[in-house]
């Protein structure tokens, strides 16, 4: 019998959860100090809660859940008896259910699917947070600082960095429209990223930028400018230019410039003289065309610069970066894109403004602004480039394992364990009774178990202990207090 | 609109965060002080893995998740057809998918069920557990001692602290039969309930034990025996003695004892004999009727008690409780449960020991024993308790907001939060610029967020900032440094 898990998704073994959890831990930490607060939502969210949300290609990737109890019993309910039907009207009936039911009744396809299922697996953690948001308007005082680490689950086709199964780490402050915030979210990705020895380019752009561009251009289909934009780095600049011009949303003669602004320049003194001030140009042509959005989008950027100034990041590079355009259609403000130097890999780490969030589900115009760590990419880029190596994490969380020669050796151990264990030291007893104690050491060894305590008659009756480094090999006879203190 | 979460899930705010992280914290740090190394599994599962591991009842109240994409498309690729069946057996046909697909496939529904799901949720964090140790058998070196702490979820009727998500906090040492780790096993159930404040009664008791009187009464139906006696305490006493004798369980006349031993006293010198030494009638028992199981069951709970008596216990009760049935069909030895003294409420943990619980995939005859904490009860009797409270937890995960009076102070505060945050302190700025600094203060105050620094252009000329401790209310003039050391 061959055991698997079902495909898309992984198990953790202790030494992954160990380098797993100090990335969890680091991002847990750094959003507590800027004041974000925890909450948590339950994995399955109603089945219309979710649905609508991601556009047609992400409906279909949501993981949907079975009614409870015999789903099948549910299309009792229904109104429709085969015998008033007919057997004539056969053919114009999508699914019948025959002698299963002891009266015939009779469902549509999409009947069935309401009636089998109802609810579904979180999709994202902004969904879910947006109608939590709601919700608990009452109970909220805004703005409102939340994180929120939790797994999300698409049915999407697995690839390399790609699960059906992952977690997200979201930090948002919702009912503020301060860009104080996203100068923090630069200021909480930097911290991150510098502790977790990841060299990061931070890529900033705003949707009105975009939106000032699109009045210049007179690119009427903004929604469609952007998708297409979103698509350069997987589909190449070539792709987007003849997308753009094939969709006619560029008509303008000026397409030379247009390219050189967002891609590689064809002639060299253009890229460097729009390279030199991007911001500049966009403002001169907002201005021309009268682009009430470029003009906010340029004081917009201004201001968070000018902020980040005043802020000296620790590693991370802050770049502008127009070509930035971000998939999901409701961001309209500033949008972030981290990618990991010297490792080819997607974003880990991506956000943005949202002005309506919560329109969705009745509380309209609130403005808000947050940032999803991909853990799981975190992970990978930190295993490619030896990071955890680098950090000197601990392999195990067991700091030292008592071995013993016999029974008596064993129960004179749980004295010596309550001790270590009291003083803070995570300490296991090797549980069963052998003489063998080179058995003991390759099971401390495979653990990785840094040190092992070696317990004898000698060492109960003396109390001199026999300590073992299991890296340096090194072993001496010292006191259970000295063990301690050494440990600690 | 209405929204909501699904029947039986809840969020979780801020404020019961802060107290939920508390508890799986204070667990995580009692298993990884035995030694306990961290493991996880994805929430979905094969649904072959869990089918048939948790009785009748339990299978149906497992979650399955529909296949994504089309699942009705799936029917396809079933042989019948429609037309070769004929509309004269129709109704022998279970379910008939008619014009809905072109070439009017057919199915029955235990066909229609295969194709439309192959995936579930855990129902619990055991038979994922054992699936991993099958799996990873090469990888692991026995004894394996890991622990796991998820999300389990089960379609059972809501009701007070019964949810339909909720978290498991599972410890397992597998492959090893050392009674050691069930004396572990209950010094971290003291030492995790001595942290929490909870006063409790671990019973423990060995379901050979039973097999003893089971033999000496000449119980054949064991299993029916012990799922009678696990219902004692939900259905009372005078119900378990029907159905023993209703069920010809019992037919020996001693009945007497037998209900001595297990219930109440109904002559008050007997049940004083038996109290003061059940241990002892059981092996008097087993002896006269040659129980081998019996015998064991009383050498090793004499082990069990020899070495618990080596280790002092903090706060925790540990009673031998011969009544103690547990409901799982999988424990052979040591069985665990623990009550909160003076409250009503489940049991707040359990568990035992099993022989052969990865038999099932494939790797028979490993020994193992494990406890199960649950979260939600025991977070609900902190907060019956007031428990919380007693501990002094934080309100808040934020210490200092930074209140301020117009743009250059707010800009001003970046550096000051920048000092704080890294001293450790988490800080938030207030983020939107505001005169009313009346309103800055609520916000603090209904996010209980202790300290408040106020910057105003005073505070910006001199450095000397205005601290005030928003539970006494008192204000006072103080240099950043200073209130770095004090808020540290």
């Amino acid at each position: 019998m061959k055991v698997s898990v079902p495909k898309g998704t992984r198990d953790f073994s202790p030494a992954e959860m160990v380098k797993r959890n100090f990335i969890f831990k680091t991002i847990r930490e750094v959003f507590e100090k800027y004041g974000f607060q925890p909450i948590e939502t339950p994995a399955m969210e109603q089945l219309e809660t979710l649905t609508g949300k991601y556009g047609e290609e992400g409906d279909k990737l949501i993981f949907k859940i079975l009614n409870s109890g015999n789903y099948l019993e549910a299309a009792k309910v229904r109104k429709h008896v085969l015998k008033d039907i007919g057997e004539n009207n056969f053919s114009k009936l999508d699914l019948v259910v025959g002698d299963y039911y002891p009266l015939g009744f009779v469902a549509t396809p999409k009947e069935l699917l309401n009636d089998i299922s109802e609810k579904a697996l979180r999709y994202d953690l902004t969904v879910p947070f947006a109608r939590y948001v709601v919700q608990h308007q009452n109970e909220i005082s805004f703005p409102f600082k939340r994180y929120q680490i939790q797994p999300v689950w698409r049915a999407d086709k697995p690839q390399k960095g790609r699960y059906r199964e992952f977690f997200q780490c979201d930090a948002d402050v919702i009912g503020s429209d301060s860009l104080l915030n996203e100068v923090e979210i630069v200021q909480m990705i930097d911290e991150v990223m510098t502790k977790l020895k990841i060299n990061v380019t931070i890529k900033i752009n705003n949707r009105k930028l975009l939106q000032g561009i699109a009045d210049y251009f007179k690119i009427t289909n903004f929604t469609e400018f952007v998708t297409i934009l979103d698509k350069a780095d997987k589909m190449g600049v070539k792709f987007i230019k003849e997308e753009l011009s094939a969709k006619n949303i560029l008509h303008h003669p000026e397409t030379e410039i247009f390219g050189t602004l967002f891609f590689e320049a064809e002639q060299k003194e253009l890229k460097q003289a729009v390279e030199k001030n991007k911001l500049n140009l966009i403002r001169v042509w907002s201005e021309e065309v009268k682009s009430e959005a470029g003009m906010k989008g340029i004081e917009e950027m201004g201001t968070v610069f000018t902020l980040l100034r005043s802020c000296a990041l620790q590693t991370a590079a802050c770049d502008l970066d127009i070509s930035l355009a971000r998939g999901l259609n409701y961001y309209t403000g500033a949008i972030f894109e981290v990618k990991a130097n010297g490792v080819e890999m997607g974003s880990i780490c991506g956000g943005g403004r949202y002005d309506d969030l919560t329109g969705n589900f009745g509380l309209p115009n609130v403005s808000g602004v947050g940032i999803s760590f991909g853990i799981d990419r975190i992970f990978d880029v930190m295993n490619e480039l030896n990071l955890f190596e680098s950090l000197g994490l601990p392999a195990s969380t067991t700091k030292v394992m008592l071995a013993h020669f016999g029974a008596t050796e064993r129960k004179y151990c749980i004295g010596v364990a309550a001790q270590l264990r009291s003083a803070g030291i995570n300490t296991e007893i090797y549980p069963d009774v052998t003489k063998k104690i080179s058995k003991q050491f390759d099971y401390a060894n495979k653990k990785q178990i840094p040190f092992v305590i070696v317990i004898g008659a000698d060492e109960v009756n003396t109390g001199d202990l026999t300590l073992k480094d299991m890296n340096s090999g090194q072993q001496s006879k010292v006191k259970l207090n000295e063990i301690i203190n050494l440990l600690k």
